[in-house]
């Protein structure tokens, strides 16, 4: 028994640039399967949905939103640009480099709205377990529909997890954690930095949220901010009421107590410990175990499961590359399951491939290196399908100038502009610097 | 094809209190079936079992603690104290009448301590989903293992769905949220008191929360409170900083916009706006749909699921009555599964049975009335089984005390002592009064 249905979970970048591949295909003449897309969100864009909750939405689902206010991308925006889609032809011209959130998710929802595919989509639709028939190769796909508060069970042919990764917190303890006398919270559950104004902030981690999240409480005018480090410090030349520290060690009443024994009183601890890969719907069988790097444990060619290769994963690497690298390999795993591209029968030859792409990651450490790593990655699935080949050395480069530019004046990078790799055209510079740019509205944003 | 296995779902006070019911029938030579009880959490105790963690739990599920730092039992111990093992057992003399927290976990715990039923338990254990299967009568249970990250499906003859029913939050929306500049949490994400010292809160909501979280945030040091009501204030004589205005209509910024067309500016909006029943891992054919009311829906003796008789439910009542309740419904259900008490098989018996309970429920909305009901099928239940009998007369008269003690001193009421119903004797009063207790720990408490 055969079925060429496709449950695509999550309606984000990830599920949507994969609902944007059969679009195309189909547009271009193919028959394509019927996609049914399971979003638990009501409306599509995944962490770019902005979402006022925390802890849980309104179905009382864990909330998947991570992004807060005044968010602008961390990133150039040359590094994302969709290769069949450009900026310009959304906006109607080029805009500066750095994007506020809602100035992307417009960018994000303006190539689904023009391929008309939201009826492909059925939201408020938490999925609450998959299984896999072996002997009928079909995955039972169980939901819970919260618009009709019903449950209901439905079988398709392949099993696309389009689900993201930053959604699920890692939150870990520290002594004294339990009798905190402050504001104690992950940054997943961060949203507005004017809360934080006039206070003394303790980050623990160092990654793009500590980074992120500690400018923006520093912009909005928090009285200080303290990063604790376990490893090393980021090491930028922050602005003065900001100080880097060794690890956290206790917590007493407000006092925090670091490694090299000196303490501070703070007002609130935001915990940039990163995020799981958790995928509470998948039973053993069908469930990626990983940590977050660049070659993705147990996905042949970083898509497709080795243990289930009707099983695809879209977006589950660390990522340089975010929305080209999705459709690269959304395409990829539409031609698969349309049966243009053959994945070997042989399951060695799918963990030999995964091993090569460890091993390649491993040689080295260095930001550049790694940059690089998942250029060529997304140049090769590129190859492989008719996704728009577009100039990805570009895009490698804008992301080494964003590089600099950040050592360089840590509140002053987006401040830059880059050319398109789609277009070539060159950004124009935004019309007010971005610390002096209180107002992050779309509106404010194109008003260059 | 029969079988006698029982899962329980939760090991919090409702499911606990299934485990020793049938723990006591076994002690007293009875043949038990196997019981499996499913916590997700690491531990027992259900809400009673503190977690600093808000959102997410260590394993990425939704945080089943509502309970904050500083609680003291809102009613007297004397309503709720367990018939088969008296505050007296478990303490070795009696106790005042309103304990923290801890204590009352210590309470709890003391009873199943000493049944040696810890390891019917299986803790970290997620349930994801349970079918029924007609045709076997088989209940299959499909949990998520998360000591070793693995799932796996067992079958089960009875269901006791123990799970509670104040964890996820009702949250409604308000114009402006979405920009609020302030914190904004619901009661369920309320942790430490002090975190809101010299800060101005808004409350919304008129209930339990709503009284008891402002009282703590007051007696904590916080600068005001000001609580907005959708129909009545609720009249208590508050403290001078303490203010209930009409409903709120928007928020701008930080300040907040009440009906009466006046404002104020807040620091933080705490929502204490209820609880919804929510059962994510049963379909449809098993799942509870009701609101909070003492005759809760589709629930035979307030108990087993009208729709398949083989569920049961604990607890999933609006509750003046508590722990004991939970022992009376789990003594029932106990007795079924046995086959000491039989459940009619017309289901038209079930359904009027239900219809009996919610018309004499709306006979009055006093609470006195509503005491006097819950208390009328907690007798009604113990005369069916071999729960102790108890003074129920005695602790509606707490209740009804409690009341009185609430109108005439709504900082003060918890500094008043009872009689207990089990033992016949009084209370101590407290050594400290409530509003000078900062110190909740068991230790202080017991210092009488």
């Amino acid at each position: 028994m055969t079925n060429n249905r496709v449950a695509v979970i999550g309606a984000g970048p990830s599920g949507l640039a994969q609902l944007r591949a059969f679009q195309t295909a189909a547009q271009n003449g193919a028959d394509i399967p019927e996609i049914v897309c399971f979003e638990k969100q009501a409306n599509w864009g995944g962490l770019w949905n902005y979402d006022w909750r925390t802890g849980l939405d309104a179905n009382g689902e864990p909330c998947h939103a991570s992004m807060y206010r005044y968010l602008w991308s961390n990133g150039p925006k040359e590094g994302l640009e969709f290769a069949d889609y450009s900026f310009e032809e959304h906006f109607g011209k080029q805009i500066a480099s750095y994007p506020p959130r809602a100035v992307l998710f417009d960018y994000i929802e303006g190539r689904v709205l023009k391929a008309k595919i939201r009826d492909w989509i059925r939201f408020d639709t938490a999925v609450r377990l998959v299984n896999y028939n072996p002997t009928t190769e079909l995955f039972t796909v169980t939901v819970h529909d919260y618009a009709n508060d019903t449950t209901y069970s439905e079988d398709f042919g392949h099993l696309v997890v389009a689900s993201g990764h930053f959604s699920t917190p890692n939150v870990p303890y520290y002594e004294g954690f339990e009798a905190y006398n402050g504001r104690l919270l992950h940054a997943h559950d961060f949203r507005d930095a004017r809360e934080f104004s006039g206070k003394d902030i303790l980050i623990l981690g160092t990654s793009y949220s500590a980074e992120d999240i500690g400018s923006q409480c520093w912009k909005y005018g928090c009285k200080s901010i303290t990063v604790a480090h376990r490893t090393a410090p980021m090491g930028f030349d922050w602005p003065d009421n900001w100080a880097e520290v060794p690890a956290l060690v206790k917590v007493e009443g407000k006092t925090a107590h670091f490694k090299d024994e000196t303490s501070r009183d703070v007002d609130a601890i935001i915990l940039c410990t990163g995020y799981k890969h958790h995928f509470p719907f998948l039973p053993d069988d069908l469930r990626l175990k990983t940590i977050n790097r660049l070659a993705a444990s147990d996905l042949y060619k970083g898509v497709a499961f080795v243990h289930n290769p009707k099983v695809f994963y879209i977006g589950m690497q660390d990522q340089w590359f975010t929305f080209n690298m999705f459709d690269a390999q959304a395409w990829w795993a539409r031609d698969v399951i349309m049966g243009k591209i053959e994945i070997p029968s042989d399951k060695s030859v799918l963990l030999a491939d995964v091993q090569e792409r460890e091993e390649r990651e491993e040689v080295s450490d260095d930001g550049k290196y790694a940059i690089r790593y998942q250029g060529d990655y997304v140049e090769e699935l590129i190859s492989e399908t008719d996704y728009p080949s577009f100039d990805v050395d570009g895009a490698c480069e804008a992301f080494y100038q964003w590089k600099k530019h950040k050592s360089e004046n840590i509140m002053g990078f987006r401040d830059n502009a880059y050319k398109s790799v789609i277009t070539g055209s060159m950004a124009p510079k935004h019309h007010t610097p971005w610390v002096d740019a209180l107002d992050d509205t779309k509106e404010v944003y194109l008003q260059n």
